[in-house]
């Protein structure tokens, strides 16, 4: 494909785009589901689950509303209570849904190459209020996930984690999903799988899995009887039928991905005030964003002046995570530790998220590098 | 359309079906949807939002995942604390919505003709903890809107209704939705409207709308910092293109359930043991369900009797609401005040609910009524 240079240009390119079918991938599906009438929590759920199981070799896997519902039901399954250990630098959600179960949010450190939960920090964070540490894998890039099972273990924590962002990751040679003792997904749009709206409670303990099919669904037994106060957490069938597709074209996409990634990364690795995550070497990366740290001093302008300078170059960007949790305005008077926090606070003051998603082309990579070369002085 | 009377007396008819578009009445938007890359709360959401508050001629609607999410967010919006007044007879979202939002539900009585919140008793219920009345138009008949409005500004109590059956339905000729301090709407297949999942809130309170609008994507602000803490609540733009066709049907659609329901009760009144519920005579009820209450003494066998015989003969039934919030399980602990409630515990022993949807014909409905009557005795 050969676009003009004028048109490349003038083309705004988005930060993210979602990986979706045609339609004629899923018109007959979706006349399926409109015929029957059965349009929501049905046989494509059913079938979406059981794809999720065996692409990730964990026993259970239940559909769920969004990644947020999935960690609210994971977190009350597992019947947490007092103060969880999360880490500052995460998406705002995986402290709301514990805090919408009652529990307190106890924010740690992140490990300044990796952006993932300080393991040290967690250790010093456990007190006999502690019941669980809930780590994230951010931006898919797993955590030292055998070392946070070893701590857990030790000290008899529950161990739960948002995956939200690692779906197709593996640690060890094993695919994130059924570590800990449950894991949680997202499949909103900007996530590697979608299903335009949804989430997933991976584990392979029953009762847990039970549990949470139970809550999403109001906690309502089979004679109508709630034995708990659950949720209304369904994913419709349209969902799913997105999913399955998805899911599908899934290793292909992240193959992709990888190409794009590395590319992204040899035409910004010279570049003086750049650097990158460092990816767990234990890891296969699904990754889900692309993100580079601006030091000012060696870049010449700081970070919020890269994302103006592309705005103005049509270039989609995001301060992703900014502000970290422990500066959020809904947390200021809960949880403030920002002191405590340098590395979370020197990520999230410097980081810049760049247009990342599978269908980008690698002339909109080099366009966006250029502007961004030709920034530093 | 002739139908041999074996192929219909073969068939089994559900207690509910969702009125759904054909492929070809919304393949183009879905075409779209899957084109932008936008799927989710995006221009279908919108223009969905937009046509709903003209329909029931209200300031302001937002769309969201569910009815209890519309519940939740409702009461978090209007920042409802301690006690709320709930009728027992309804479905248990209405107070497990207010359970997520640390409110306790108190249990009052449904009078025993409209299945309504007998408004003497949510009087006796008032305390100087008690924020609010949440009443439930049980489904789709009105509650004595005006009496509850007026005994909630004298009490200075916040006034929310759990409309979730009862979209369509008007009260003194004005529809339900600007009522109160705000009204929540249930999407889901069973629903008058439906939208495969989903919910609303309407209200006539800029603050309240813009309240839910912020909480129902993580109290996230346009600059990304949480102002508080909500939740993942959007709907999706396949839910909100169900919904704009739906809607623009609903008027055709509520005056064949008007006719259907008119149809239903000939063929039972005279029936010895059966009696119905008792539509408020200040409302056009859209009507939600058909449902009659069984007198044994009169009719010779009880409701769960009734129920295996229709059954045997392939027709569904719901005993709705059984049990009442007040015997659940969940609340078994919490709240009980069983011989405090006769009524609901009167209806719900006795009520059941036949089939009942747009798409239900008569000669199903004749078939349903025979079996019925031949089983009196």
């Amino acid at each position: 494909m050969v676009e003009s240079s004028k048109t490349e240009k003038d083309k705004f390119i988005p930060i993210a785009r979602p990986d979706l079918p045609d339609m004629g991938d899923i018109k007959e599906d979706i006349e399926t589901i409109l015929k029957s009438g059965m349009i929501t929590n049905y046989e494509f759920v059913r079938r979406f689950e059981k794809k999720i199981a065996e692409f990730l070799n964990v026993k259970y896997a239940a559909c769920v509303s969004s990644g947020t519902s999935a960690l609210m039901l994971a977190a009350k399954a597992l019947d947490l209570k007092g103060e969880v250990i999360v880490p500052s630098f995460t998406f705002s959600a995986t402290a709301h849904a514990l805090v919408w179960c009652g529990l307190k949010p106890i924010f740690v450190d992140a490990e300044r190459d990796t952006f993932n939960i300080d393991i040290e920090k967690v250790k010093e964070a456990i007190t006999p209020r502690t019941s669980a540490i809930v780590p994230v894998h951010v931006f898919g890039n797993p955590c030292k996930i055998d070392e946070l099972e070893k701590l857990s273990k030790e000290n008899n924590l529950k161990l739960l984690f948002d995956s939200a962002h690692a779906f197709g990751t593996s640690f060890n040679g094993k695919k994130v999903g059924g570590f800990g003792d449950a894991e949680i997904f997202s499949l909103t749009p900007t996530k590697v799988l979608t299903a335009a709206e949804g989430g997933v409670v991976t584990t392979n303990n029953r009762e847990t899995y039970e549990q949470v099919v139970l809550d999403r669904e109001y906690g309502k037994q089979p004679n109508y009887d709630c034995k708990t106060i659950g949720i209304s957490a369904r994913m419709g069938e349209f969902n799913a039928i997105l999913g399955i597709h998805n899911l599908a074209k899934l290793d292909e996409n992240i193959k992709r991905r990888k190409k794009l990634y590395d590319f992204y990364k040899s035409e910004l690795e010279d570049v003086k005030g750049i650097s990158f995550q460092k990816i767990n070497s234990s890891a296969h990366c699904s990754i889900k964003d692309f993100a580079i740290i601006i030091d000012k001093n060696l870049f010449g302008i700081d970070r919020d002046e890269l994302a103006e300078a592309l705005t103005e170059e049509k270039i989609g960007w995001r301060k992703y995570f900014y502000p970290p949790l422990h500066r959020e305005t809904a947390y200021g008077n809960m949880n403030n530790r920002g002191d405590a926090l340098p590395n979370t606070n020197f990520i999230s003051d410097n980081i810049l998220n760049l247009p990342f998603f599978t269908a980008l082309k690698t002339n909109d990579i080099v366009r966006i590098c250029n502007v961004i070369k030709k920034l530093q002085h």
